[in-house]
């Protein structure tokens, strides 16, 4: 069944205020979450609600959450998001970055103390919105990319959002998890019985394998790389960049440590890092915005190897996607559609879709 | 032969005040040249001189380069690098950023109108070794790397730096390009007449070749990730980030554009980009490095699928080739030491090596 974005959003502000969340709360998360659905990112949209049901039920996951700016200077600041979700201080965090980066020409904010925050790219595409360039990451609570040569995972996806403006272009917008696949493509794979690319997964000894089967046993992803041969020690290490960013800078955690060092811990502390850099500390009012749109107009000739498929520039697949669902609404899976009516009757919220 | 790093310093800092470059600038280059073959990264160290000579001699490459500040703020600041090679003006912007992050928490300094600066990593490692996280990007003149579903390169390998300082272990320190492999591989494999592995390399209509001839002819390589099943979208937008970074920021020039948009242009227009972060700005003091080293010896303790082969943590290979080299001098190839010889004796300097 198709939703309407605006009617979608609204039945999840209702949940969220049954849960008890504030007022500003609701709005930043049902927002950032049917922004994600919106750009065809459906695995960091509604399909996550569920599992924030879950880790609330579980006392994981504050409803009240006192979301605080705990240091703050022209150019940083650091917020503590109360152990709630995160998409309302990560909301917060994009938005301080961008009028201290709108002032002073560059600003980094980091955020502590949080969960879940949904698609990183929407938030980096807040700044270039505004005029800016823009970067948001963040780590995760638990661990399925396996480093180059071992055999346990120890980091997240850890992603990479980055947005810049153009003249005439829309934004550039990369937004990227720093493993080969994201688990769910190992899920299609099975279903579909088809053979893994070797590169996407491994099994328990380390070693690449091409059983969805295993994969989904094992979940251990491999790197941006896939292979040592083909690089993976640069997705590893771009893994470990997000992570030294998002938790080490901030003081959220790393999930392999965890457990030793918080033993007993009711949150997980998720940790995000977000940047805005004003092109006009750099470059005459409206350069750079030319110069990005030069370097989009030649990617955009370049002849491709199979006419069918078209050279792409970041944010291309997503920006057909919004077109189509703006005019047709956002598809909701029929099991998805029972959970989200089950969590809405439970948490005494008005069904609405 | 292996000479001395110092001795091979003074080789190349002879040289380039015959060239008539300023004292200061021979410093740092000679210095920075010689950090790189340090670590291992022979592609970025002595080995380029023949290239920066044959460059000069076309009047591509100003040897009295007049590098200047050309806009400031307490967190940003743009240089112009005056049309000469890039390391001077490059250590210059990373030492400029270092001191501002060190006051103000954060900065970022752009440099355009260079060339060639070396090992990004040597730059980031400036700003750990000062107590901060640094970044270090830079474009490239020539394109060689091919966007996902494309048949025309146009990025070069795009490289990004990232390092930070932990507490009892030495600096994390990722130092990758964007692209799978550099054409210094394709070389190799050529010489040794073995296949290339599938997604290091296109052939000219743009589709995986694994024959090092076709490879080394079309010099087409991939974004990190090699394939588009593998994620090599991933790598051609990071290449694309840096290239807004480096370029588009700064002023500097798109090397696929560089023709129509500026015909006859004497010097390429390379630009680069550094950031340095402080950890003070964020954490306690000394918070920041013990988390990290927390990482860092989880990262130690990860069984690796081939006993023989440990996992590794970025900056581990280099730091074992400075060991090496510091005890016993920098190898020099026969065929490079007597280009070097040769290089001195056209340029009227003295011969050291």
């Amino acid at each position: 069944m198709n939703v309407p974005a605006e009617k979608l959003k609204a039945q999840l502000a209702a949940i969220f205020r049954a849960w008890g969340m504030s007022e500003p709360a609701t709005e930043a998360t049902s927002r950032v979450m049917i922004a994600a659905d919106l750009r065809g990112i459906d695995s960091h949209g509604i399909l996550t609600l569920p599992l924030y049901d879950e880790l609330r039920l579980a006392g994981k996951l504050e409803m009240k959450a006192e979301v605080r700016i705990m240091a703050e200077s022209p150019v940083t600041a650091l917020i503590d998001g109360g152990g709630g979700l995160g998409h309302y201080p990560a909301d917060m965090a994009m938005k301080l970055a961008i009028d201290k980066a709108a002032a002073a020409g560059l600003a980094a904010v980091g955020v502590r103390n949080s969960n879940h925050y949904g698609a990183a790219g929407v938030y980096a595409l807040q700044a270039a919105e505004r005029g800016l360039i823009g970067i948001a990451m963040t780590n995760v609570w638990t661990s399925s990319m396996v480093p180059t040569r071992g055999t346990r995972a120890m980091f997240g996806t850890n992603p990479i959002a980055f947005a810049a403006p153009a003249a005439k272009n829309p934004p550039f917008c990369l937004d990227m998890s720093t493993a080969t696949v994201a688990v769910g493509k190992l899920k299609l794979a099975a279903i579909r019985h088809e053979p893994l690319p070797r590169g996407w997964a491994l099994d328990a000894e380390g070693r690449p394998t091409e059983d969805p089967k295993v994969a989904l046993l094992t979940r251990r992803l491999t790197p941006l790389g896939g292979t040592a041969e083909l690089g993976s020690h640069k997705g590893y290490g771009l893994a470990a960049m997000v992570e030294i960013l998002c938790a080490m800078l901030t003081g959220a955690w790393y999930a392999p440590t965890r457990e030793r060092r918080h033993p007993g811990a009711k949150h997980f502390n998720v940790g995000h890092f977000f940047m805005a850099i004003s092109p006009k500390a750099f470059r005459g009012e409206g350069e750079f915005e030319l110069d990005l749109d030069d370097m989009i107009d030649a990617l955009r000739t370049v002849p491709s190897a199979d006419p069918a498929q078209p050279v792409l520039v970041a944010g291309d697949p997503e920006r057909a996607v919004i077109a189509e669902r703006e005019k047709t609404g956002i598809p909701v899976p029929e099991l998805l559609l029972g959970e989200i009516r089950s969590i809405a009757q439970k948490s005494g919220a008005e069904a609405m879709i």
